[in-house]
């Protein structure tokens, strides 16, 4: 990167991502649609060594996987993405062909799952620190919060659990296969269709599986007043048996989305049950109807 | 910050800061009113290190800055901030109490410019970096662009000029006064309602002022193609007779707004006029009628 002066890098990459908006990169700030009125805004940050190695991830899973992790929460309030902006800070040896890489796995991503980038910023840091706003329209939609699901809901989710995890697992144990688990964990590929698709069935909760289903199921529980009974004999268990519990069970990171619906509600194609919300008791999350107390879980009872 | 984990500083940090929005932090993502259809949308990051010191600006000041320098951005499309999304990374010895400091800088900037805090991330990294993303609507208006700019306009500044790289200065000469000065490079205060009134009276282009008045007003120059002709027979001069003519015309991070103006508008009152739009010529900038030759200046000549 000390090759090159922030406006010369930005000539290189801005053309390497689509960037259709009112108006994108290029002045003090984006202009991006908002038809319905309002807007959705999340952000997240990746930091290298904590969330990423540039020895188990290249720049474009990188610039992937950043993506991946925004559209996924605006997807989780039942919104289409609109617009990100993608700030990048890294020390002064990162090369100019890493940063042109990350741009690539943004684009892929943005081909992926429909997005543009419409602003960003550049600077120095001593590791690679990667900030995405984005932004989400509703479409008129009512957003779907994770306050919403009440007792009699059944508990459904839209995408996989465990695989990144299992991927991690394999990249920290120096082993490099199976290439779809490694693959899982660079680049994730949230279903950010099921997320206006689950509001518009009448989704009660809604929210993007990051840190684990027993954790990510607790917040909903926390946040409707519920607890929430998961199931094994549901595709649960199959995942479990070809991953073990742990990883499907707290392996965060796969951005599957965590929906709840009324019972009498035809769920969306993408979502498959995984159990039921049930009355608040003493554990948020039961799976079988019992406290799970599997490896490194911290329970979070009430 | 290792004495609490994310949940339990965000608890102790959100409360601090003004979040109203039609949906503030807690759920995937924030929900931000955009009643005319678009929103304006821009991100900055601040690096420990490289844009502040620890020893020389308190974790408010930070706050402070980093909402600032977003803040003048959307102003500087003619737009009122509709709301801020903080990220923070920081290392695990960053005292809780720098936090809360910081959110109570973040807190003021947020009253002084009337916006509100409606989303952010936490995590660790190995210095202190803020990345801020700022909303904004434009109630109607069109945004005002850098490219808007032609011969015959007048140019002109709302805000103050220099300060703040005075002020760095007397921090790397070790010397504490005038506090005035130290405070401009700590607090910097755009003039954020001259951006709406600029863009209400009919500015033809429209800049916030960050890394220094000839290169912005160069940035405006190239996109606009025409050159600009500043003159220190203006308020320029006087501010270069009080603080030099390198700080005034080439020091960052004050945040002015610098417009161009059809020669019969009104200016509104924030605006001083500072020189004219000419047609294109060798060099896009000009300082009566001559290249600027100072020191540490690249002139950018075409």
């Amino acid at each position: 990167m000390g090759e090159l002066d922030e406006a010369a890098l930005l000539e290189r990459v801005i053309p390497l991502m689509p960037t259709q908006a009112l108006l994108g990169p290029g002045d003090d700030a984006a202009l991006v649609a908002a038809p319905d009125g309002r807007v959705v805004a999340t952000t997240d940050v990746l930091v290298e060594f904590r969330d990423f190695r540039r020895d188990w991830s290249s720049g474009a899973d990188v610039g992937w996987k950043a993506v991946a992790q925004n559209v996924a929460d605006v997807a989780a309030m039942g919104a289409r993405c609109s617009g990100l902006l993608i700030s990048l800070g890294m020390p002064a040896d990162v090369e100019v062909a890493w940063v042109e890489d990350f741009a690539r796995g943004v684009a892929a991503a943005c081909v992926q799952f429909d997005a543009v980038v419409v602003g960003g910023d550049l600077s120095g840091a001593s590791e690679i620190v990667v900030s995405v706003t984005a932004l989400g329209d509703l479409q008129g939609r009512s957003p779907v919060l994770r306050s919403g699901a009440r007792g009699g809901d059944v508990v459904a989710v839209a995408g996989i659990l465990g695989r990144s995890a299992a991927g991690l697992d394999l990249f920290r144990r120096n082993v490099r296969e199976p290439l779809e688990l490694l693959q899982a964990h660079r680049r994730p590929v949230p279903p950010v269709a099921a997320g206006p698709a689950a509001a518009d069935a009448g989704a009660s909760a809604l929210m993007d599986v990051s840190d684990g289903l027993l954790r990510d199921a607790g917040r909903i529980a926390a946040a409707s007043g519920v607890s929430v009974d998961l199931s094994t004999t549901t595709v649960l268990g199959e995942w479990i048996a070809a991953l073990g519990e742990e990883f499907v069970l707290t392996g965060g990171e796969d951005h599957a989305l965590l929906g709840c619906f009324p019972a009498d509600v035809d769920l969306p194609a993408d979502f498959t049950v995984v159990g039921r919300v049930v009355a608040a008791g003493e554990h948020p999350v039961l799976v079988d109807g019992a406290l799970w107390s599997g490896v490194g879980w911290d329970h979070f009872g009430r």
